[in-house]
C-alpha cells in the first residue's frame, strides 16, 4: 500500500463527528418536507386545521424517516462503541453511507408526495436496504480486518450485531414487496417494524 | 434483554454530539423563516424601511423559537451533567426529543403566517408540551434505573430539576389558553416566561 | 441563586460544541443566496458567463459574510481559551450571541439584494454591533467573576482582547456610516476592515 | 506580532471540530439540488419512473461533490493526524479552505443544470482547483513553521501528503480541458478519477 493509503482515514474521533453531523443535518432538514400549508394567506382556525389534517402523508414520512435515522445512527454508534482501529476503507465505507443518509430526506420527499405510488416506495426501500448493506460490510470489514476490540464478549457481540441487521432488512424488504397488495399496508408494516425497534415491544428477551 | 438491545445506545459522548447537532441546526434553520420581503425589486430606503417592519410578526417568532430552543437545549445540558451511565431506552427518549426540537422550525413557521388564530398558538404549544414531557421523562428513566452520578447533592438537583420542568411548563400550558380570550396576549405571556428563563429576572434567589 | 440556576449552564465543552455547529451552518447556508441564475434553460456558454457576472454583488455578499463569521468565530474561540469556568448568565450570554450569528444570513440576503440602499448597509452593521457588543460583554462578564485563567499573562490577553473587539468595531462603524457618501464605498471599506484582519496586512507589529 | 494575534487560533479541536461541521452540511445540502420532479400531481409508476430517470445529471453531480468533499475532508483529516500545532495563519488558511468547500454546493448546482455547457464545467474545477491550492498551501506553512508532529516517518508522510495533492490537481485539470472535447467525456474522466481516490483500484501499491 502507498503511504498516503496507509496513514489516510485513521482517525475514528473525527469520522464519528462528521457522522453525527450529517445525520443531525439529515435528521433536521426533513422538516422541510412539512411546509406551512396556507402561508400568508388569512383564514379561520377551522380552514388551518383542516389544512393541517391534510398534511398527514408529510407527517408520516417525517415520523417514518426520523426513526429510520434513529436506528441507524444507534446502529453505527453501536459498532464504533467495538471498533477500536480505523484505516481508509473503513473510512470510505462511512462515506458511502453517509451519501446514503443524505439521500434520505429526497426518497422522503418523492414518498411523501406520491404515497399511492409503489415506485416512490420501492424508491424508499432501496435507501434503506443501501443503508444495511454498507452498516453490515462496515462491521464485517472491522471484524475481517482486525479493527474490533479485544473484548470477552466480543464474539457474542459480533453475531448480534449482524443478526439484527439482517432480521431488519429482512422486514424491511417483506414490508416493500407488500407495496404490490397495497402502498399503505406497505407503509404501515414498514412503521412498526421501525416503532419494534425504537420501543423494543416485540422482543421476548427485552425484560430483565 | 437481548444482547443487541443491551449493548445499543450506550454512549454518552455521541447521543450528546448528535444533540448539538440537531440543536445547533433546528436554531439556525429558523432563520429561513425570515426571508428578504422585496427580493431583487429596486426601491427607495422608506419602501424597504417598511416592508422590514411588516415581518415583525416573524421577527418574533424567531426570537420566541431561539430562546425556546436555548432553554431545552440548557435543560438537557443540565442533565447530561448528572447522567452518568446511558442505555438504549435513554437512547430512545432523547431521539424522540430531538424529534420534537426538529419539529420547531415547522410549528414556527405556522406560527408566524397565522400569529391571529388560535389553531397555531396551541400546535406551537403542543410541540412545547412534547418537549417538555420527553425531558421530563429522560430524567425521571435515568433516577429510576441508576443512571445518575452519585453526588452528595443528587437528591437536590433532582427535585431542583423536575421542579422547574413542572413549573414552566405550568405556565406555558396557561399562556396558550390565553389564546382565547387574544393571540397576541398570549404570545407576550410565553415570550415573558421566556425572558424569565433567560434572564432569571423575577427568580427572588437570584442574588448571590 | 436557586440551586437550577446554580446548576445549569456550566458546561463549556458543550457550548463550544453548539458554538461550533452554529457557526457551521450560518458558514454554509450562506451559499443559499448564490442560486444557479439561470435553472434549466439551456444557453450558450456567453450567457451563462454574462449571468455570473452579474452575480457579483451575490458572491461580494457570500465573501463579506464568510469573513465576518470567521472573524467572530475566531474571536470566540480565542476567548474560550482563557475561560476555564462558565455559568448561566455566561451561557445565556453566548446564547444571544449565536441568535446574532444565526440570523446573518438573513441581513446578508437582505444586503446582496438592495446593494445601493442604505438600509440594507445599516441592517448589516446592526448585526456586526451586535455580534460586537455581545462578544465584549461576554468577556467582560468572565472577567468581573472570575472565570479566567490564573495566566500570567492574563492582564495583557485581557487587555489585548478588549482592545481588538473595540478597534474594530469602531471601523465598522465608520465604514456604516460611509453609506450616507455612497454605499459601494461603505461596503468596500467594510471589507478591507475584514480582510486586514483575517491576513493581518497592516499591523505593524505581525513579524516575528 | 501583537498579542491578540499570538493568541488567536491556536486551538485545533475547535478548527477541527468546525470543518467537520461544514463539510457534514455541505455533503447534507447537496441533496438539495435533488427535487422531487413532480411534487403534489398524481401520476403513474411508469410516469415517475420516468420523471426520475431525467434526474440523471442530478444525480451523477450529487455523486460528484459527495465523493470530492469525501476525498478533500479525508486529506484534511489525515494532515490533521500530523500537525500538533496551529497559529492564526494557519486558522484563516482553513476559513478561507472551508469558504470553498461551503461554495460547492452552489457550483454543484450549476453544473448539474448546465451540463452541456463548458462554463460550467470549468466553475467546477475552479472550485476543486482552489480546495486543492488551500489544502496545500496548508500543509506547506504547516511543514515550514515546524507545526507538524516529531515523528521519525514525517519526512514521508509529508512527501506523500504534497505528491496526492499535485497528482490528483494535475488529473482534475486534464479531466476539465477535455471539456474542449466534449462535456460528458470531462465529466466521466473526473468521476473515474474520484472513484480511483475512493477504492484505490489503480494504485499498483494498494496490496499487503
Amino acid at each position: 500500500m502507498s503511504i498516503y493509503n496507509r496513514i489516510a482515514g485513521q482517525r475514528i474521533a473525527r469520522i464519528e463527528a462528521l457522522s453525527d453531523g450529517v445525520f443531525a443535518i439529515a435528521m433536521t432538514i426533513l422538516v422541510f418536507n412539512l411546509k406551512d400549508p396556507l402561508e400568508h394567506r388569512t383564514q379561520s382556525d377551522a380552514e388551518l386545521l383542516l389544512s393541517l389534517k391534510n398534511m398527514l402523508p408529510a407527517f408520516l414520512s417525517f415520523f417514518l424517516s426520523f426513526t429510520t435515522l434513529g436506528i441507524f445512527w444507534t446502529g453505527q454508534s453501536t459498532q464504533f462503541h467495538y471498533i477500536k482501529t480505523y484505516d481508509r476503507n473503513l473510512n470510505w465505507i462511512t462515506l458511502f453511507f453517509l451519501m446514503a443518509v443524505s439521500v434520505l430526506p429526497f426518497t422522503t420527499d418523492v414518498l411523501s408526495h406520491h404515497i399511492n405510488n409503489k415506485v416512490s416506495i420501492l424508491l424508499y426501500w432501496l435507501n434503506i436496504l443501501l443503508l444495511g448493506i454498507l452498516i453490515y460490510i462496515h462491521w464485517l470489514y472491522a471484524e475481517r480486518h482486525q479493527h474490533l476490540a479485544k473484548d470477552e464478549q466480543i464474539q457474542a457481540v459480533a453475531h448480534a450485531i449482524k443478526r439484527r441487521v439482517i432480521i431488519a432488512q429482512a422486514l424491511y424488504g417483506f414490508g416493500a414487496l407488500l407495496c404490490f397488495i397495497n402502498t399503505y399496508i406497505s407503509i404501515t408494516f414498514i412503521i412498526a417494524v421501525q416503532l419494534n425497534y425504537a420501543f423494543g415491544i416485540l422482543n421476548p428477551k427485552n425484560r430483565k
